[in-house]
């Protein structure tokens, strides 16, 4: 079903940019999991907008109301329901869109799709809104996966063609293995200090601040010409024990991928080298094995710790590419679909010259969600 | 479960490289469909190895034997169950895996996974032999679909860094808006000349014969180092129309991504313009609407036909990256899972030095099975 | 998942009796479907408490709010998420539940399956207050079958033995073949006279006045003694047309019997003349094939409508046996699971003597639920 | 999907009663389970038919062959697929099917549903032979269920209204309590004496042996009036621990049930004391708890093992009503389809009186698979 995630878990997410409320179920969660939700709630405030320069200055009171599933700060076993109610939406912001589809969003998809009665304001059920239910479901998997000793890192790998630098992998081990974490941030989701997000600098997720600085240059200079940018975002998840995963239609990659590709302006996936896996041979590609402390390791990681769809104990790592926000503010052809004329749209509203920064937790939730959904 | 894919159809697939058989149950096929079997078989041809030079010189009796779910020519309604039955195998080829994974393959994953008692012979249920029953659903899907007048075209769009031209959309359409189609090859799955996959020489489907060529010479060039190389499908699905797909997590990324990912070798998944979409703006990306003799279009195409998981009723386009076959004829370290030791292994048996080419059906097979789930 | 159903659509309910709220998200309804809230909430009244002698005198204030896939009274296509909040929840009469479970309940296995964080108070999950939300749904797939001319039928056959007279699917047609329908009860879910519940005294679905006072007098009869008593509900669903279900595990039994045995307190299920098939001969049970007007109908139905898990156009018939109310006034033995001693226990609370009345709308709401899932 | 069943198994069951082969995929079984094939075969034999006096003298060789899976004895993790290749099928018996459907059976759905395409010899799909496959299923299930100390034990209830003496759960206890077997009889299922069916005498699984001769003669009787005959079955799960199940819609009355009815010829289904529960208080029916050996435990099981939808840890108890065959050599009314006039049928082919006695391996079948299903 369209709105629901997981073989092991369940995850149901429901609402619309402007309904009533935005939320979701998550179904077999095990009894007796105390979730904190100081560290839940600060998790979603990376994904809140207005927190900078670079995001959107709508702001937005995202605190989850918890239904059911929990009993004071711990689970008791049935469906957990939290809720986010709207506030302060401006729908007649979006009366112009009854008419008019806005490139590059569903609007014309949906309106085909579900016919006059769609829910067009504010995006609807297709809202990047809906990614704030996913980081609840997702901050609490990320908290489960950290009592197994699973951690998942995140940073921003390129913006507009500005790559970051460094190997995300090394530089989250550089604390484990030097015993130091300098210039590492908590991610909201590990206990320890050795597995953390990049990100010295403010909320900007890259090993490198000088090309975080170039990357948020591009986006203030996007913003300012009315335009938008997107970026790349890499991931890994430290510490999921070879043997994890199913052959063929339910490895890791596909559980991965159906989730991933369910956060809006998600274009393109990638594991381990990805498409430079293509451009290369098999004995530059293939991943040997070797002996360490009488476990075995490869030295290189290609296959992004996956193989056959089942982890090999190295680090998951994959990257995912996001379309920069279809909302511009320059004057874009579309067409009136009431009175069927090609016409010139304006898009309203104030949005993100660059979702990429506020999806960074939202790709840690999704992973969390599809890993967690293995080993629950 | 890992091994069956649908939401509204349901594919099962079964068997590994050495058992007796592999095969297929596909369930949710409408009765009275007409299957024509010469061109099924036609199609699995395609994916059989053998047939030339980059391929390997193993060779397969591949036809399948259908028990059930067809009356003669025709479809009855229930479950559709075919088999190959496996002969002439060499399993004791593979006696060196019992204890020495390959590196690249799933040998080792799968002990750890499944433990002693998992079939190591040939690469069992992860064999990339799997891929033929897939084949046999696939290709009744695509049958199914050009009675919808829906047609799946697929290209090599690069193999070791060299790269087709053209692109695959006009290419295609080439025959439609010319009423010639002359240099377009059937794939296969159509009725009509008009959508008609590239590859005027042969067997490879380039659009550029030159850079065909070069494609050839560089498999001829890995082969003869012991080596092997990857490369990148590009495939295109004409006919959708707009408002096929659901929101969220059942959106026509998501499925083609889980089927997609079930084909051994795959590292990466691109839609529309996918990774090329993070560097550039919005403005650029955007696909303006226009209309065309009332219909409504985009005049580019970057979002691959699809936004908000929903069709637009463009073609519908992605690029699969596939990893260098595994299999080299090249010394490799491993470790002996036995003894647990480190060693040196030369992968027995005869592989192809490149699993592109006969890996262009299986994508057309997964397209199809992924579409069709949306629209039986 | 345990809290969800459905193939096509998606019904998941979640909630404890004494969280915060209680609700149901549904997905899969199509786009622009008028949803008559009026008719919806006094279909949900139907199961209230406390409107009558022989039910408990707790008040609820079931009301749902809906937050999302509603715009004004039209669905929009996305997920409908309903919630009842819980207010005047007594859980403290519920203490002595943490300790010494109640026969008849699942507070025991509830403990055994979720440890000491289960949420016991009220039942939690296990609720009967849990079938709100099923109504919420329910009322809603009424509804929509109704638009299809799918009408849902309901009687109490016995209760403690006492059996109701006459045929249901004879009643039910009576005021379709008369052009009259004297002493039919509307049940909320119908837009003609002639499909109506019986039950022409009250809200006591009978069709013998003198057999449901019986029915009533032994409710009042055991509630006296603070005890309970159980019943059986009969359903006829009418219009569905020939060829609805499937074979195997999706027939339309299957189907009903998973949502059925959803319902607490159920402990029985029988389709057309169910046990009785048992003691007969063949060409008895058998249901000869006739002509009218064309049709090919049965003049017997005790197949229930139903060949091979698929319909046969004639009404759709079970019953559905329950329990009595495992909460008695009676001391009954009970084991203290903490100190680990045998104790006697006195179920604290007030309770409904039988709950087959207030259980009528929702067996209306599951088989709604189970034909729509069919049908959408 | 209809021929699918599990949510942690997977079982797909394909084939019509005349395709070229029936069989069965079960997927989820993990790696390392050795299959006795022979003790499988021997309790598929208990379903076979010809074997005497009440079952049809037909003969089938259904011994499966094993596909995939399976390594030698030994499960490997992976898909496993079974087939029995259909031989000597009369088609040609069942020519007059083609337009005339048999009263009671699925023909006329089945036409409806599937259309002039549908297979309608022997039935098609929906052929009682189609129990076949999930017995290979549900002798697996039972195999590795008795390696968890889990017992299936049935017996027949009753035929023709000829009940059986006895309380089945004390029978089967009976060995256990005194160590003594003596009269019980092994059910291919259980690695000690103390779990047996019933049934000294022969094939036919009473308790009490006299009942046992009455029913075979109802069955006698009834054959040489050309008639058949229904019955029940009586269905005891031993050793399944407290704590195994899931509240609402997965509950194991909801699982039981969804495979229960998957079984041609199920008209109903009640757990423990079922219907009778209806019909009394609830101090009558409520198990109260107390202590054994520190162990809690209800005296009586009216509630059949399952307070909601979850174990207590006693036997799980139910009972299945089987309609007679609907093959009955009597002259039957029923239509034609093809001209649209009534008509005579006489039921070609030759068929068992009474279904029950092949029917009591089959519920075994069903019975294993649902628990393991949650178990595996």
């Amino acid at each position: 079903m369209s709105s629901s995630f997981g073989n092991n878990i369940k995850l149901t997410i429901f609402g619309q940019s402007h309904s009533k409320g935005i939320g979701m179920t998550l179904e077999g969660i095990p009894a007796g999991k105390k979730i904190d939700f100081d560290r839940l709630y600060s998790f979603m405030e990376r994904r809140a907008p207005g927190r900078n320069a670079y995001s959107t200055p709508r702001k937005e009171a995202d605190k989850p109301e918890f239904l059911s599933g929990v009993v004071g700060d711990t689970t008791c076993g049935t469906p957990i329901t939290a809720v986010i109610y709207n506030t302060n939406t401006r729908s007649q912001d979006y009366d112009i869109l009854k008419d008019i589809p806005r490139p590059g969003h569903a609007d014309y998809t949906g309106f085909v799709r579900y016919g006059e009665s769609r829910d067009y304001t504010g995006g609807g059920h297709f809202s990047g809104r809906l990614t704030a239910p996913m980081c609840i479901a997702g901050g609490i998997a990320l908290q489960l996966l950290a009592e197994k000793g699973i951690f998942v890192s995140t940073r921003i790998a390129s913006i507009g063609g500005v790559r970051d630098e460094g190997n995300l992998t090394e530089y989250c081990l550089r604390g484990y293995k030097s015993g130091s974490a300098e210039g590492l941030r908590d991610n909201g989701n590990a206990d320890t200090e050795m597995f953390r997000n990049p990100g010295a600098e403010g909320d900007f997720p890259t090993i490198s601040d000088e090309q975080g600085r170039k990357m948020q240059a591009v986006i203030a200079e996007k913003k300012a010409e009315g335009d938008s940018v997107g970026g790349v975002i890499e991931c890994a998840i430290f510490g999921v024990p070879a043997g994890v995963g199913d052959p063929m239609f339910d490895g890791i990659e596909n559980r991965l991928a159906q989730i991933i590709f369910g956060i809006p302006a998600v274009k393109g996936l990638e594991f381990g080298n990805g498409f430079e896996a293509a451009e290369i041979t098999g004995s530059q590609n293939n991943d040997p094995f070797y002996l360490e402390n009488g476990q075995v390791k490869t030295g290189t990681n290609n296959c992004g710790g996956i193989l056959g769809g089942i982890s090999d104990g190295m680090p998951i790592t994959f990257r995912v590419a996001f379309k920069p926000t279809p909302s511009i503010a320059k004057e874009q052809d579309s067409v009136n679909l009431t009175t069927m004329e090609e016409t010139k749209l304006v898009v309203p509203g104030r949005h993100d010259p660059c979702i990429v920064p506020r999806a960074v937790p939202v790709v840690e939730a999704a992973a969390a969600l599809a890993i967690y959904d293995f080993l629950v």
